[in-house]
């Protein structure tokens, strides 16, 4: 039996990180590596209804405190029921956006520190971390290009929040990114699916078996 | 203005707590003294669409750390959007149960950490605890009669437990009531619903204006 790995793919919106997720889960098939793609919010029968909560309803509904400890627990409900059972079970775990992507969001939309979104992420997942984070990086402006030709509702969402708010994303993620240099990969998104895949596949080739 | 006060009722199953809180808020109005009468979980509109969450399905839906969080995002909203604004605009708030459910169910059932419980609470509610709690306390096996009394589901509920859960819960109370002398006050709930309402309004006597 192989040792599963855990690799989140994180990222701006519009970087490529599902289609990423999804070409790297058959690159690992090619070599005979089974890999369970999930994603966040979400990933489990639990997750998914809080996501549902979370994405229900005005913006406003949730204040930042009450926001972080729903994603708290449905990333606990994710670890326990998805995450931790694959990899026990010696498979790979292929993960669009985790644990980063709260620090991320809820620090720089909601003000939280990032202290606390790694206690809360210490109490609920015992705070598990990937075994490699492939960040995915586009200049700003592609990330809004690509959003919008996505659906209207993600340019929407997109555009609302405004450039600083994504230039501050950015930032975070290459902050995390800076500080846990053995788990990061930055990885430059702007350029084709293929040698996008490329370089992705390239960043987890140490931890293949 | 009056200043607005924060009475919880705490207890097990059975012991009368909705009953006591519709007693004390007419009480109150009595003297003319206007209490906002909620409940956890629950109370504001985020709050009930968790509590949905946590009473739909099977009692091993949730893990007890993912129910934690889920309980301290509902108790976020509710106090956000029910209990402070009802504080800050000079009226009492009665509320049944709070924090010390949590503390005692999910220390109990879940094997929490007391003060992992409060740390959620600190991050969620800025740790907001009553001016009074009052604790309505009950031999177990009138906790079973009573709860047996009022539906079928609850008798279920409170037998599937077992007489060593409740009896924890109650010591776990008790233990809560010690440590805050001046938040808590104990009462004798094994009495008529009249002379309890007594106790429970000399409980708090020394908070009227």
């Amino acid at each position: 039996m192989t040792t599963g790995r855990f690799i989140s793919l994180e990222g701006g919106e519009g970087a490529g990180k599902s289609t990423q997720a999804k070409r790297l889960a058959a690159a690992l098939a090619a070599r005979g590596i089974d890999a369970v793609l999930t994603r966040e919010p979400g990933g489990s029968e639990g997750a998914e209804a809080i996501r549902t909560l979370l994405m229900q309803g005005d913006v406003t509904r949730w204040s930042a405190h009450s926001e972080a400890l729903l994603f708290a627990a449905a990333r606990a409900d994710h670890v326990e029921k998805t995450i931790r059972p694959a990899l026990g079970a010696g498979r790979w775990v292929i993960c669009d956006r985790f644990i980063d992507s709260s620090r991320a969001y809820q620090g720089v939309a909601g003000g939280i520190d990032d202290a606390a979104v790694l206690a809360l992420h210490g109490f609920g997942s015992r705070g598990l971390l990937p075994d490699r984070t492939l960040l995915l990086e586009l200049a700003p402006d592609h990330g809004r290009l690509r959003a919008a030709g996505r659906d209207g509702a993600a340019a929407d969402r997109f555009a609302a929040r405004g450039e600083a708010f994504h230039a501050d994303v950015a930032a975070a993620f290459r902050r995390f990114a800076a500080h846990e240099p053995d788990r990061f990969r930055r990885i430059d998104a702007d350029h084709a699916i293929d040698s996008v895949a490329e370089a992705v596949f390239a960043a987890i080739a140490d931890l293949l078996p």
